[in-house]
């Protein structure tokens, strides 16, 4: 088979990628290890840029999120001795849509069916080859037989542990990395959400973070030892614990119920670059993964998306400038989420440090400060609702 | 002898604290273990908030300032891969004052000895009594004589290792620490200023500020061990350094020449509360110490001053709230100044710390924001000119 962009991985960013070329002629075919279930079972983040929102209108698949999503033009900031609201709208003139990942790729595959667009499930043993070369291909399996693509480029949308990031050498490749000492325990609950926008709270126990997905769902999170067994925690246990760490009007007038999914997710800071190497651009998770405070995954890889699909589009109008600079322009960006992302974390989480005391005391000070300051809740909000691609 | 307000320390928290409270009417005693020569020998910080300024001002010890000192409207920060300036005036209407600490104590001595005021020095074995009840007094020794002041009030204006803190029961403080893993080596030397404002550097040797006096008089610090040996540190040896972690045109183009001061000074953060114990109020170093970059310590001392004197003023007025509130209003204020120098000394300097690459990164992605981001320059600059009293 031969097509111009090999498309590693059938999540979201493989998904849009694969949307956007496709609507601008370019050939793709993409390739998923999992099934198609199985992609969409995947619970994951719910906060949309307006970078983001205006990507998937561009790219034909705006219209359910239009009428199902809930834009947010603020949010909660909580601590033991204080609580504020951080408009969005007012200090950047931006806001945020509240849209699950799993709709938004429930949303890419129906729109991809409906261009017939190619999308392989399934596939074993992916294998990039001669990457850099002006004419790699990449191998799998299916079915038990092998199969080879030829192609102009791969795009490795295969997340953290897929292929992609790893076909590049070592000694291309620079990477840095911080693993924080806790997980997040998500429960989901077809519950009313406890407040009209999300609630980010510092609370001695550890963060929380009660969120929703529309006006009977709500997603709730709260800072749990990353090896605690599921087993520990009941409902009744995550209620009470949840309850606790959240402003007490909020904890009694909440409705709880019981839940629907619960897992523990680890919380890692990591970045590898570059993100090209000869034919290979790696996208999203592939290349980078922010902790979750604060809804940067999702939306790093579709910006990635935006400068990969602007770049091979001029590629193939014949000007290479702009997917010779993808690497640049997308870590630019990467970085900057991956700053803030780590702030917010750092800024809303319990460490188990040898001065806890201290950076206690500058979590205080720094709410304290974000309370009061124009500037500095200008600044968190310019981050939240998504720096300019 | 008897006073209304007993004053532990012939600073410049002192001394000011003295000054502004005669001038209200209110007598005090100011209490020095050194010699004025030793306390106007110490170089210290030289960078005054426009709130500082105006206490001086207010406190009629601001005239040579107005004629000597340099207002900078700015301060240029420097990386490996960039430089540029932050306008403190454009983004916050205000200015800094260059003047340095030795020059406004001096101010003050003259001020004092002006209008006659009482500052003992060379005391010795000062100890604070009945601190807790409405009669305290302190105890000192002079010239092997045994000496006692009764006093309303006693002001702890005596420095980090000064006995005024140290008299609170440690049941009562709650101290939050933290020592930097590394120390400034500063010298003075009279040579014209490497450039018209400061130079905060970034540099993967390590830290480096360009500061001033005046025209002819030059302050420069460089990130070292606490521990490295004076000898290591020849003439040649520092301006070697220091070039190579300033921008290379300005290292190139930058005047040298034989130091006059050169020493080596720890890095701490430190915060002790509650400010106020019965009739001990403690002020500046001696409750708390921030790490000199952003030049805040003085500055904080002056805010406590302002605090501490209206509460006093206003208890001899028959009010007791300013006074009550001492420690409360005085702290709120110390706190955001603590997170401040925190924030701006964990931006700049090398740390030798187990992840020391990825905290690199986020150093260079903060400082890349702050390039680019009105908010984040906004909220460095309402820092750095000083919030608000």
């Amino acid at each position: 088979m031969r097509t111009q962009v090999c498309i590693i991985g059938g999540g979201p960013s493989g998904l849009l990628l694969s949307q956007v070329l496709h609507r601008a002629g370019i050939e793709t075919v993409v390739l998923e290890r999992r099934s198609r279930e199985y992609v969409l079972g995947r619970i994951r983040a719910g906060v949309l840029e307006g970078g983001t929102v205006q990507m998937l209108r561009d790219a034909d698949v705006g219209s359910r999120m239009a009428r199902d999503g809930f834009p947010h033009s603020g949010t909660y900031v909580a601590a033991r001795n204080r609580g504020f609201r951080v408009d969005f709208n007012a200090l950047t003139g931006k806001d945020v849509m509240v849209y699950g990942q799993t709709e938004v790729t429930a949303d890419l595959y129906a729109a991809r069916d409906a261009m017939g667009g190619t999308v392989i499930h399934g596939v074993d043993g992916v294998t990039l080859q001669d990457v850099d070369s002006d004419t790699p291909h990449v191998t799998y399996e299916l079915n038990g037989a092998t199969h080879r693509i030829d192609c102009d480029w791969i795009a490795g949308c295969d997340g953290f542990h897929g292929v992609s990031r790893r076909t590049i050498p070592p000694s291309v490749l620079r990477t840095v990395e911080r693993v924080y000492p806790f997980g997040w325990l998500g429960v989901l609950s077809r519950t009313r959400p406890a407040a009209d926008e999300l609630i980010y709270a510092n609370h001695e126990r550890g963060f929380a973070l009660a969120s929703m997905r529309n006006d009977r769902l709500s997603r709730y999170y709260i800072q749990a030892p990353v090896d605690d067994p599921l087993e520990k925690w009941s409902d009744t246990a995550f209620w009470d614990e949840l309850r606790r760490r959240l402003p007490a009007d909020v904890a009694e007038a909440m409705e709880i119920g019981p839940t629907i999914e619960k897992s523990i997710a680890p919380l890692r800071s990591f970045v590898a670059e570059p993100m090209r190497w000869g034919r290979l651009c790696l996208v999203g998770d592939a290349a980078h993964i922010v902790p979750p405070t604060g809804a940067k995954g999702l939306n790093l890889a579709v910006s990635d998306v935006h400068y990969l699909s602007e770049g091979l589009i001029q590629h193939y109008a014949g000007t290479p400038e702009g997917i010779d600079a993808y690497s640049a322009r997308a870590l630019a960006r990467v970085w900057k989420a991956t700053r803030f992302s780590w702030w917010f974390t750092t800024l809303m989480h319990r460490f188990p440090d040898d001065n806890a005391a201290f950076h206690l005391a500058m979590q205080e000070a720094e709410i304290d400060y974000l309370e009061h300051s124009t500037a500095a809740q200008t600044a968190m909000a310019e981050n939240y609702v998504g720096l300019p691609f």
